[in-house]
């Protein structure tokens, strides 16, 4: 017997039934909002993620040789592709250029609860337009998929790495330093902060204001604090007119300030978010996005450039831990020939009814009506179409509702008429 | 700037809306006939298709190591790993399943024109049936799907290799031998196959009788060749009641016998059939399938299987060359704010008319009317709402049909109702 590769999923018709269904309403959320859908290769030349992540990233991704010569890797994300696309054919369309993705990803981790070796992710860009009514629509659109997909307990957090950069410049914290210090901002350790920015020799009450920047919820606290520099005052006022609009115009109430979210230094500037379901417990994390630059660093003409990411598997995971039940595998018809010399109207019906967009089977192995009932049931059809000689002779056939067992006889032109 | 990999392929808005619409349209056809959707890794341990299809297979795969020393592949194919998935977890489902599935798979050959090294498949198995009436719903489902996607132009041929294995086997050609031979059938090179049977010592009338069974599309011919050998009887008899049902339960009038296919001899057997698509061309098949045995190779326990392919790629190509429209992106509503004071009223309108479904952007730059207006046109967008100080004042705004230039004022309690 063959194994499946570790760390990789088959998905069955009962979970591929709900992962078209969230993929249907992900997409359609994506549309409304006038996004439009792209796709790029699965996999991609290994120095296109390099450029963006560092060679660190080499150890995660699953890479390989080319005929040519040339390293391959299977993308672990997919920004950069999106962005390499744009660069490369997309650069003279009319902006703002509204796009959107699915698309598997890969990354060569230890396997555990809820992490796969492929996964699948959901993502969007946003290239050309960074007003606040801009940003506010692209928060605004990842907080609506996920309504839309089932969801109803989440926590929005919003920070900006302008400010969290240029604090980091005031305290004179070096690059390097920061390198050490961001993991545990990242996992709000902020005591062993406050010791690290010791051992850097900032001044306590600059280390101490520091982390309530870091911990406050209020904007209004931390533009206090900021209030002698302009460009940070700036950041501020844009930030305050992206939070009204996301509660005045998209009716969002429950989004938290939160300084403390560090995504990607190198790559992210300006406004970050991210969208958590609790109901995950510790790998909570369903979205994260914000503005950042990278179409310069690919060889484009920069722009505006804002987007997301969406974790497929955890979203759903999160709709069902909280209760959402999904559409499960159904069949509209089942037909039963109860002969084989049946077998001709009984097609003629299947065919009919299939042409109607209604899904129906057939009873392929001319079997006796009990196990072709029993098989109906397994297959979880609605209904059973009988169709026998005495019925046939009056034009009409046996439907039988499986829910509630009951059977009645039906003229066929009304049974083709109903669909 | 980097570059997209060598062989494979970036794809617009207006690709993937080509796509999206096919690979529906495919799987709506899937599902009415009663299949249901499954996915499989992209990747797979190598030996799966070596198993399959020998090792000759390697030099056309993307293989590579993973940490644990073993070989990877990235799928070349979707038919091996459909049948390890049902090996390993599926072989309890009632019978007859009936599978389909969609997946990227790759191969390492030299890019040209219409062959790409990673390029989409559609699919099916079906497991656990192979009645005449099995078998002939199996190909109508193949026929119907490029149907519905848009095709007007098929050639349907079907084969068997059971009688041409016996046949073989009859003229005393060995299994070296007919490797020889069979990719000469496969071009239909006959004089060739003529000359090559004669220097295997194939008395001459015996040749003579195989080549007409391989070229006559006259299946009383074949029979009448064959009517001496019971097993062979049986399988025309099997082949003629199946093209009767594809005759006259699923009005397929254009269906011809050709003998002279030859999928792959190793593990197809019985019935076989291809569609071809006559406006592509040279490459101009476009669906191959069958019966085959793999469930037991990979250490299941044996059952009737059957299933075919579809080109995802030349099914598009083949519809557009015979004048198929496919749908164009395009935006139901585009949202105009004449300054920034609208914007609320603006948002407002656009999130109610999302909310319904619609397709509706928004100027998110804050750019004049003629600037808006020529975006507007440039994303295909079929109105535009200009939100304006006037108009809001009567509750209205202002509907310009993109089409017609035609301008209206609306009052949005009516446009919120029109949705």
């Amino acid at each position: 017997m063959f194994e499946i590769p570790r760390g990789t999923r088959d998905f069955s018709p009962a979970e591929m039934k709900k992962r078209r269904y969230v993929e249907k309403k992900m997409r359609e959320t994506f549309e409304s909002f006038g996004y439009q859908e792209i796709q790029t290769p699965t996999f991609e030349y290994l120095q296109l993620f390099t450029a963006k992540s560092g060679d660190a990233i080499i150890d995660e991704i699953y890479s390989f040789t080319d005929k040519g010569g040339r390293e391959l890797a299977l993308r672990p994300e997919l920004t950069a592709p999106v962005i390499r696309f744009y660069v490369d054919k997309l650069q003279m369309e009319p902006k703002p250029l509204k796009l959107f993705y699915f698309g598997n990803c890969f990354r060569y981790d230890r396997p555990q609860k809820g992490r796969y070796r492929e996964f699948m992710q959901a993502g969007c860009e946003l290239i050309g337009a960074d007003t606040p009514e801009a940003i506010a629509e692209l928060i605004a659109l990842a907080y609506t998929i996920l309504k839309n997909v089932g969801l109803h307990q989440m926590n929005l957090h919003i920070g900006n790495l302008t400010i969290l950069s240029m604090l980091f410049e005031k305290l004179k914290v070096t690059h390097e330093q920061q390198k050490k210090i961001v993991p545990l901002i990242d996992k709000e350790k902020f005591d062993e902060v406050l010791q690290l920015l010791q051992d850097f020799n900032v001044p306590l009450d600059e280390a101490h204001r520091f982390l309530e920047i870091l911990q406050t919820t209020d904007l209004q606290i931390i533009a206090s604090f900021l209030k002698d520099d302009e460009t940070m005052s700036q950041e501020i006022s844009r930030l305050q007119e992206i939070l009204n609009l996301l509660k005045d115009s998209f009716a969002i109430n429950d989004c938290q300030v939160k300084m403390s979210i560090v995504r990607g230094l190198d790559y992210y500037s300006g406004l970050v978010f991210e969208i958590e379901a609790p109901v995950l417990g510790a790998e909570k994390q369903i979205c994260g996005g914000g503005e950042y630059e990278l179409i310069s660093l690919f060889g484009g003409r920069e722009n505006a450039t804002a987007g997301f990411a969406l974790g497929f598997d955890r979203t759903i995971l999160a709709a069902e831990l909280e209760g959402h039940v999904f559409p499960v595998p159904s069949l509209d018809y089942y037909v039963i020939p109860v002969n084989e010399s049946m077998l001709p109207s009984a097609f003629e019906i299947t065919q009919h009814l299939r042409s109607k967009g209604v899904t129906v089977d057939i009873d392929l192995l001319r079997r006796g009506i009990g196990k072709a009932l029993k098989y109906a049931n397994a297959i979880n059809a609605q209904q059973v179409i009988i169709v026998g000689p005495q019925e046939l002779h009056k034009q009409s056939v046996t439907v039988r509702d499986m829910k509630t067992g009951d059977q009645k006889l039906v003229p066929i032109e009304k049974l083709k008429e109903s669909t």
